[in-house]
């Protein structure tokens, strides 16, 4: 049921406001008058057979004309609509689900169904930032059981495309995250695939980070692969290593994690669903996960660890996947390059064996590819990472890597940085600490993920000895302004690299 | 500490984002390459001396020329800036008082210092939207203890003005909202001031209601004094019905509120804090506060009633104000007009004594005076309300009123409306229900309170007994076009007044 009031004009202001949807319009409207005294009032809009939510921003300029109204550009996408479409205005009806909301916070559970309805309006846009920020709070705190996540996984699934493989076994690895230049997926995924195991691994962009898996693999080789693309490159090569976002694996999750960032909160039923749904939706059934732990990773201590993994396990069996959790050292930065370039750089030394590669990268990824290869029923348990070993060492997995790279669409050179900038030891000591944290946030304001060349390259390791102005970093940018920017926050803040002197 | 990258000239786009600020940057600047790939990036923006936080959008439109950045409104407001100016950007410092909310939601308590940082980071804007909504929920749901409501409250004291009066009685009455008409106030003050008490009353403007108590009293004379006029008015006539919003306050209140209406959320500790702190910041220390309880008022139930009731005293003893609760019924309007000048009119008919005055709005008065008039020792327990019905009849209110509107700047004739329509009953039968919100919600529609003759005039009560076509309420509204856009909303919704059929 509508009941329609207006009619307006559409105008592209071009003004991106993220995953929420706003209509502008002029203060001398009608729609205005009725609604606009509230922050964040919701309207419904309606173009041709396509309703959407959206909201109201008052315009109390002529950045409007009489009779017209602009939309985010959001809000232009979800409608398919352009310039000088007609849009109908009406009042949405109430959001149903939000009661469900409210009665979690007031101590209920929510059921399966409340989930789905809530999942549904959220990837519908019926929910605001700050609905979705209001239900994210209420199921942080540990307040989400075990039948709760189940509920939010399921709901998130269903929401997305889901991709079914003729192959029985389909194994994959995660990594819940914090951790900069962890790039393992680079080196697992042509290890498993070169062994003869489907791996239809999907990654993410950078969202905090200076650059996701997807960033870096797009170095080396096209990552925004159709689903149709996606299925003959693994057809073909077993494996590949594509952006999670073009094959709309999960649209729910993208939206509650840009709001989960901007509060800085990770509930972990949220987290947990979160990385099942994916996989689910990826069509995985067997899944190594790894946790890094440590003081400024995402997980920062064994006992939220252990809440994880139980989770992880838990919800996983009862979702028909096997879930393999494996705890991995998060104290500092995984290898030595921070940056789409950067830590494509450290992979291909890994994969084509050179000695300068960075070992602890080299390690993680063969532990990593050692519990994935054991899925197989070829595999004896704990004879995976010899296997791996030997099939990085052989070359096979280097050879494999290619295959991906040219089967996604031609292997590419990678970019340097034209502006470099070294940052040296304040004074002598011994290496005690590098913030994963801030040292990721140099590198993105020095350009990365977007300047592919950018980033920060570590010339140390904690626990190392250095002397006074000894280089420990090296920024890299794209522009000069870039290589300030980040050497802005590199003098102000003091507590990058912690050095303590030796008694 | 403060590291500036860009400086950027002020464009004033004339966007109205409520109380959220937000800087429109150009795509292709580096703030929004460092800054921008995530919804609700935060900006700090400096101009002179004054610091912001403002919410990134991106523009990806010719909208601002290279170099320029748009504000919204408030942003402008808050920086005391205008086109042209020259601003630095930077990033914000992490926000401290966000870990005392993420420890709320994983359990801990609020101290009142934490408290204290929170509402002082609400109103310098450091909060978004979306950390407000998180804030919000975190603490409903009965979460927050007494000793929380106390730290709230005095937070919110703390950051606005706070009036000292001479006299050592200053009185002042509050309903806690959700019945559409009830303008008990506009006779309360009259009578309670015409007996000698002060009662220095600020009122609200509507937030989802067709008129606050501002709105209707703005009908009859100017609200929105300064402070020092305000004071002049109580000197000379020891009450005035003056709109708080001037007088500022409790800033961090009306940001607040605005949040939790979209969310539909309202929370007891919330409510108490928002209550007495306005009562407190307004030099009060006796007060009676109204609580309508019903199916579609704001307290719904009698439990719930009973809550808030131990909550609001047991707070305002601590902190040194005696609060006696009255609830009184929440069943339907009081009074017959719905609108600002429609109550207006009601509250002139009892103020009058006109014989066709709104019985039940002339009772309700006449009990909440009493029980203001018992805080003075002038009076007998017991005797307040045939006293506050003395001075009614005797005409001594209404002269007060008359003299309370001439000191706040003249009495004003009441407008009428130029458009009208009268409802109609579809069936005889008997009024079993009149919703407060939809009808409250017509009236809104119709142009109310901006459209200050706009609103809904009743004709029934619940309980009467009507014909087949019996009018059961009048819209009022200023221009055509609102008379049918309130009008399509009664014709979509069956159950704004419930006719049953008499067995």
């Amino acid at each position: 049921m509508e009941y329609f009031k207006q009619t307006l004009k559409v105008k592209r202001l071009g003004i991106d406001t993220y995953n929420e949807s706003v209509i502008y319009i002029r203060e001398d409207s009608y729609i205005c008058q009725a609604e606009g005294f509230e922050s964040q009032a919701r309207i419904r809009i309606r173009f041709e057979d396509t309703c959407i939510i959206a909201t109201l921003n008052i315009v109390k300029s002529n950045l409007l004309e009489p009779g017209e109204a602009g939309l985010s550009e959001h809000a232009l996408m979800l409608l398919s609509s352009k310039e000088g479409d007609e849009i109908y205005l009406s009042h949405p009806e109430p959001l149903h689900s939000l009661s469900d909301v409210r009665g979690k916070i007031y101590g209920e559970e929510f059921s399966e169904a409340s989930m789905a309805e809530i999942i549904n309006d959220v990837v519908a846009g019926r929910y605001s930032d700050i609905h979705i920020s209001s239900f994210l709070t209420a199921c942080a705190g540990n307040r989400l059981n075990q039948q709760e996540i189940i509920g939010l996984t399921k709901a998130m699934i269903q929401v997305g495309a889901r991709i079914a493989w003729s192959q029985q076994l389909v194994v994959d690895k995660h990594c819940v995250g914090g951790l900069p230049g962890n790039k393992t997926t680079l080196i697992v995924v042509p290890i498993v695939a070169a062994f003869g195991l489907t791996i239809p691994k999907t990654s993410s962009r950078a969202i905090t980070s200076a650059a996701g898996t997807a960033d870096a693999m797009e170095t080396l080789a096209p990552v925004d692969l159709s689903f149709p693309k996606m299925q003959e490159v693994v057809e073909r090569e077993s494996g590949c290593i594509v952006w999670g976002g073009s094959v709309l694996l999960s649209p729910a999750d993208d939206i509650l994690i840009s709001v989960e960032r901007a509060l800085d909160l990770d509930g972990e039923g949220q987290l947990v669903a979160s990385v099942l749904s994916k996989k689910i939706a990826a069509g995985s059934n067997h899944v190594v996960i790894d946790v890094p732990v440590g003081p400024t990773a995402k997980v920062r201590s064994r006992d939220s660890a252990d809440i994880l993994k139980v989770y992880l396990e838990e919800v996983g069996k009862k979702l028909g996947i096997e879930v393999k959790v494996v705890y991995s050292d998060g104290l500092q930065p995984v290898g030595y390059g921070i940056g789409p370039a950067l830590s494509a750089r450290d992979v291909l030394a890994v994969l084509q064996g050179k000695k300068e590669a960075p070992q602890d990268l080299r390690e993680h990824s063969l532990d990593l590819a050692g519990h994935v290869l054991e899925f197989s029923a070829r595999v004896n348990p704990g004879e995976g990472k010899l296997l791996a070993k030997e099939i990085l060492d052989s070359g096979k997995a280097w050879s494999k890597f290619q295959a991906i790279c040219e089967a996604q669409g031609g292997m590419r050179e990678l970019p340097k940085a034209p502006y470099m900038h070294t940052c040296v030891a304040k004074k002598e000591g011994v290496i005690k600490g590098i913030d994963n944290r801030r040292i990721a946030r140099v590198g993105k304001l020095a350009g990365a993920p977007v300047a592919k060349a950018a980033g920060v390259d570590l010339h140390i390791k904690v626990n190392a000895r250095v002397e006074k102005k000894q280089p420990l970093f090296t920024i890299h940018a794209e522009s000069q302004g870039e290589l300030e920017y980040a050497l802005n926050f590199v003098e102000m803040d003091g507590n990058l690299i912690q050095i303590e002197n030796e008694k």
